[in-house]
């Protein structure tokens, strides 16, 4: 595999080699064979095609490179190194997988800034990378493309391609005609088990044309053969997928082409064996001074392009709303809306569904705030997250803000992680709750990113009726509060649902769940001054004529369960307290006295219309829970309320035993 | 639409149209467009193909029938009202989607005899099906052709093939060759959101080539092209996708080919309308009797091949096995291995990491329970499922008891269902715990339907070191114990994980999870008696000296640093005990005095690598948790449990604040 000369650019993938090997061996774990595989491809990319200057990590029109395949970690670490990126240096490659560090085992977005995305996880790099791509195309539709006019660069591996989330993307990328998007296949037929044939024999280029891409195979380890497929891609129409047949490892003589070479240190023999063949003959962590200078030249490549950039935008009609889109900002008065309409639902109070009572908000909102971009999993009318007027995203025109994202929850979050993660974008979109489990890795990876993307997960309990079990969430709103760094909303009427959603759009540092009723919720609040929700929770309605017997604790739709409760426990001559508790997370930050006030040192009854897990936090030892305990039914919601005992009457049952157990 | 007469063959399949639209709009709730659309490609199926007997709906070998779009159940309602399966009378239909009726929203496995499976999330079934057929090649390996010789057929949709989950399961069929699995795809050109090119421009025949799926095209409305094409599947050495070009709603004047017939009831006018159109002038619920006669016959086709495959199993010299297999009852003596396993263990107290553990248990059960059949998703050597000496599945050869799922987490759970479904295996396999996320939708799936599948997750903390948070599982723990039905078990040592997999195994009703470390674990047991985990919990050591001070509430890798920490605090005059929690569903469901002996009235500290969510349960006002706060790090695991204070000097200092806190 050895027999061509080692150009200088070969030369340059060398160094790539070298130091992937020495850092795994250091660490004493990691994974050497694919940066020791796609090193040319890699090198091809970064020193002829990839727009970036490592000046400036974060310059906006740069292109976005998506290292799929993450754990394939070292041959980011080592581009960032050798094109002269300041913060990984020689010393952040010594510590590689150390507390700490930068070069983490994984890419981590946020340890070092030319870090694009958090990957690792298969197949969300990807479909991450759609996101970006198309995040391009639709601010080059509003800025032009003398601001925004880049490229997004992909390297997956089998396990990427194997995965069903990149069915999702590609089958959506090569919908939407997304030409500037590039995936480097890294075709080493090698996963973890062994040779891929043991579970894999598609023919890949083909599942990919039919997607509507354009396609090619090139020998992985040709400089010249990559550079015609890339320069081939940059003419495309269509999204382009590069069958990179390359050797993993390749240089390793004994573990080349083995998954031996995969996710271990090749061990001392071996590297030195295998620098050998390379005919390199540096210190580890050492690259020539030439070469170095070579590949600092290439991280400055785009230098002169980013200058006159610069000079554009600093001329640009539009350049203070994209920079303040480009940083997240939100637009002055964005809120105004919002603030007319909770002060109309003051007064109307209005019975409306807390997704009707979302889709009026975002009818306010959208409009303000032109980088919100809607979307739903095919279940636009169900989950309201459309708003008239608003233009649709299509194959080849981006000037709309909605994206129809098909029956593909997975794809789309990853994606909406991509354009968060891209810029200039606040991606939020709708599915039914249930469904949250489709796309839970993607959610993940927005929590760990701190990403603000916004889920409007609508059908939010058996109040979604007959559809039954399957679509009924009961275990689904813990499984979300779980996650560390996630909000999750649960609007007990109207007026709620628009103080969520502006605490949802608030939050630059994280995404949010808006778990929202199918069925009608009566008003309940007659203000609109302070946003209560605020605080995560808060006294709905206080105990009259005495102290506390019994503290109310209730989300959602259940809220109004609580409230009518209330009412027939006065009659029954005991004095209840209703909490309305539609945020736990930012309740949880409230500090001690403030949420022991609103706790209150009475008994306690939870209501909400899920299991109890995770509800121990905030009931105490002398408590009771109203909800569910086991999955759900097909029937009539009210049939099925009345059916679980989720009912004034069982909550009033259960503070009578007790309060009554009190006496 | 309907130039051509009404053949009798035609005429049954307007039975299924008048019914689907009768019940739909009884139940003011539905679909009706899809049981429309595909009636004729049913009838077909259902009268000339499939192989069952309505009389004996449980028989082994018939023929399995997936709805995956399992929104149309009017579809698979009216066929077996129509076939004359018992339990599914005109009042039944009537009753659809009403409380306690077995035709409920979506198919729910258990609801009717004849319900192979539950469905409606998108994709789950065509999924699950790959399962059932790669059970029917892998039992007629075992019991021969003249026991097991059945087909698979499925019919999917737009949404079941958008998404991801239908590549990783449609690419592995192609994979194994599973040529006895037929897919009708109810090719209608219309999504939830309006015609599927909103979002959807994939070629779907193209792509299934490319998996290795023999594909064909008919006119879904024409019976003598779908049996034409039915007929070349039985012929196919590859899994067939059948495209039924369809009109959704068929027939429905105004609403046929749009999406508003997708999921409301079409209304009386319309309904009207439609049945004329059809030349159908029974009444609502009623089904001319000569009509139904047809189709009752069509339910006793293979009633005689029934009655051959009896006196075949009558004489067959592997009955007896067959017959306990498919009825899921472990062999005798099946867990002599473990046994004798755990005396040893007893004795060697061995260091082992619990994956390892497992992989020694299974080297015991493997070879004793035949059924069981392991797996991994691209992970075999680090989640330790396989076995030495235990051959492979292959395509075209079905004799082994291992599959290499490839990295197709979704898709691979959905099958174990799927194999579970069947009957005559128990799937059990493996990946990384975070990946739990990848494959929730199926894991709720098999906790709905009661099905025994095992998963083994290993690397289940940030013991995993230095793959990073993306591959370190915090809140995972949490949300697998939120999904009700499953049981999570989470082994100490390795002699709680073979206790842990007896237990796993002896379940016949719901999944179990295996959480096991990556790391070492020392020994904490001497004793092999009783298998201790069976109660879910228990206490591993007692105070010494007098009453409890404080108890240590733990499970896995952390109990033996509560077993530190307890002999530390000895040492500053604490008494501490130690409970072992390995299994919080089982410890649920014993008796308020053993849980209160267990928990005991001292103040209690909860102690797991992973979020506090849930642990309040356990814990009491009085409490400390010594945990994970929020995602992991890479670095090598001493590193990480030291940086996130998880060791026994936190355990101590929590508790000396608590304890002398009392003071």
């Amino acid at each position: 595999m050895l027999a061509r000369p080692a150009t200088e650019e070969r030369r340059m993938a060398d160094a790539i080699r070298a130091l992937a090997m020495d850092a795994v061996e250091a660490a004493k774990s990691g994974h050497p064979g694919m940066p020791m595989g796609m090193a040319d491809a890699a090198t091809v990319l970064w020193s002829k095609f990839l727009k970036y200057d490592a000046a400036d990590p974060r310059w906006p029109d740069r292109d976005r490179f998506v290292l799929s395949a993450g754990h394939g970690s070292m041959l980011l670490y080592s581009l960032l190194h050798l094109s002269g990126h300041a913060g990984m240096g020689i010393e952040e490659l010594r510590r590689f997988r150390q507390l700490h560090s930068p070069a983490a085992g994984h890419p981590e977005f946020g340890e070092h800034p030319a870090i694009e995305t958090t990957t690792g996880p298969l197949g969300q790099g990807i479909a991450t990378a759609v996101g970006m791509a198309l995040a391009e195309r639709m601010l080059a539709s509003r800025f032009g493309k003398s601001l925004v006019d880049h490229r997004t660069w992909v390297i997956a591996s089998d396990g990427d391609l194997q995965e069903g989330i990149s069915h999702e993307a590609a089958s959506l990328a090569g919908h939407l005609k997304l030409e500037k998007l590039t995936v480097l296949w890294d075709d080493n037929n090698i996963s973890i088990d062994g040779d891929t044939s043991l579970s894999f024999s598609e023919d890949v280029l083909k599942r990919f044309q039919a997607y509507g891409w354009a396609v090619r195979r090139v020998d992985g380890h040709d400089h010249q053969e990559l550079a015609g497929a890339m320069s081939q891609a940059l003419r495309s129409r269509k999204p382009t997928l590069i069958a990179c047949r390359t050797i993993i490892g390749f240089a390793a003589p004994k573990k080349a082409g083995t998954a031996a070479s995969h996710g271990a240190p090749l061990g001392g023999d071996e590297i030195a064996a295998a620098k050998s063949a390379l005919g390199w003959n540096a210190e580890p962590f050492t690259v020539p001074e030439g070469l170095k200078g070579r590949w600092e030249e290439a991280g400055r490549r785009s230098a002169g392009t980013r200058r006159s950039w610069l000079k554009r935008l600093a001329k640009h009609p539009q350049r203070a709303e994209f920079e303040r889109a480009t940083a997240g900002k939100l637009p002055e008065n964005w809120s105004e809306a919002l603030v007319a309409l909770r002060a109309e639902w003051a007064e109307a109070k209005p019975k409306l569904a807390t997704r009707v009572a979302s889709q009026k908000a975002l009818e306010g909102l959208v409009p303000a705030v032109p980088e919100m971009v809607g979307g739903s999993a095919d279940l636009t009318g169900s989950n309201n997250t459309n708003v008239k007027g608003i233009p649709v995203v299509r194959p080849g025109d981006y000037g709309g803000r909605f994206v129809h994202w098909g029956v593909r929850e997975h794809g789309m979050a990853a994606a909406m992680n991509g354009m968060a993660l891209h810029g200039g974008l606040i991606p939020y979109s709708g599915t039914f709750l249930v469904f949250a489990d489709y796309l839970r890795p993607a959610l993940r990876l927005a929590a760990l990113m701190h990403q603000r993307v916004i889920h409007v997960l609508t059908h939010d309990s058996i109040g979604l009726g007959e559809d039954g079990p399957t679509h009924q969430p009961v275990e689904t709103l813990a499984s979300l509060r779980a996650i560390p760094n996630t909000f999750v909303f649960r609007p007990a009427d109207a007026m709620e649902t628009a103080e969520c959603w502006e605490m949802a759009l608030r939050r630059a540092d994280g995404p949010s769940v808006l778990a929202l009723t199918r069925q009608g919720l009566p008003a309940l609040r007659a203000e609109a001054g302070e946003n209560r929700c605020a605080r995560g929770g808060y006294v709905l309605a206080e105990a009259e004529g005495g102290e506390r017997q019994v503290t109310l604790i209730a989300t959602g739709s259940e809220v109004s369960v609580a409230v009518a409760a209330r009412e027939a426990l006065a009659e029954a001559g005991i004095r209840a307290a209703v909490v309305s508790l539609p945020c736990w997370e930012l309740f949880a930050t409230q500090d001690v006295g403030y949420r022991a006030s609103v706790l209150g040192a009475a008994p306690r009854i939870g209501i909400e219309a899920a299991l109890p897990f995770g509800w121990d936090r905030w009931l105490g030892e002398r408590s009771a829970f109203v909800g569910m305990q086991g999955f759900g039914a097909s029937a009539p919601a009210e049939a099925l309320f009345e059916h679980f005992g989720i009912t004034p009457a069982a909550v009033v049952a259960a503070a009578r035993k007790l309060v009554e157990g009190d006496r």
